[in-house]
């Protein structure tokens, strides 16, 4: 449980920086290098290479090397537990609504 | 559309917290007093009362004071905007899949 709040905590925040949500949006079409992911981003390439690590911390992505290309890929699962809370919380919601609807239905019933 | 980049930013940093994901939790279950959701936490009111901040800040939580009593309303809204960002990423992945999908029809066909 610890733990599962711990990775929620460490996903959020790796969700909350632009330039990697644009990295995981790119990611979605596929993998791609580092290099061809950076491109669209007017920063330094160790500047850039700190976002893919707080990426690959979490999960959210893996790379591998071959020879001097890395190549990311994106793992969906961990996006996944950010859409199980974000599930839980309209669960809780639908709930209540359900509950404040069937309240009113009695009190209309003749 | 920068607007729209800080506020999704903002959103995900004040949900990279337990304490305020618990806090969003309970009060889907309806409004409650600051001094009712800070009960199961071990911490002073006023730390808990940044957290209230940081939620207010970001339009996820509302509060009206009504004597001296603080009620604190969820905004669901706001996490609806968390919940567009996570189904743009899904429906680029879809494309994708679906994509792949219909090249390997193509190439099984005879």
């Amino acid at each position: 449980m610890a733990n599962h709040v711990d990775t929620l905590d460490r996903l959020f925040v790796a969700l909350a920086d632009p330039t990697r949500r644009q990295v995981i949006r790119r990611l979605g079409r596929g993998p791609a290098s580092v290099t061809e992911l950076s491109r669209p981003f007017p920063i330094t390439l160790p500047s850039f290479m700190k976002h893919v690590g707080v990426l690959e911390r979490t999960g959210l992505i893996s790379t591998t090397k071959s020879g001097r290309v890395r190549t990311c890929e994106l793992n969906r699962d961990r996006l996944d537990l950010v859409d199980g809370w974000l599930a839980e919380q309209r669960e809780i919601w639908e709930t209540r609504t359900d509950r404040l609807e069937s309240l009113v239905t009695q009190e209309e019933r003749p």
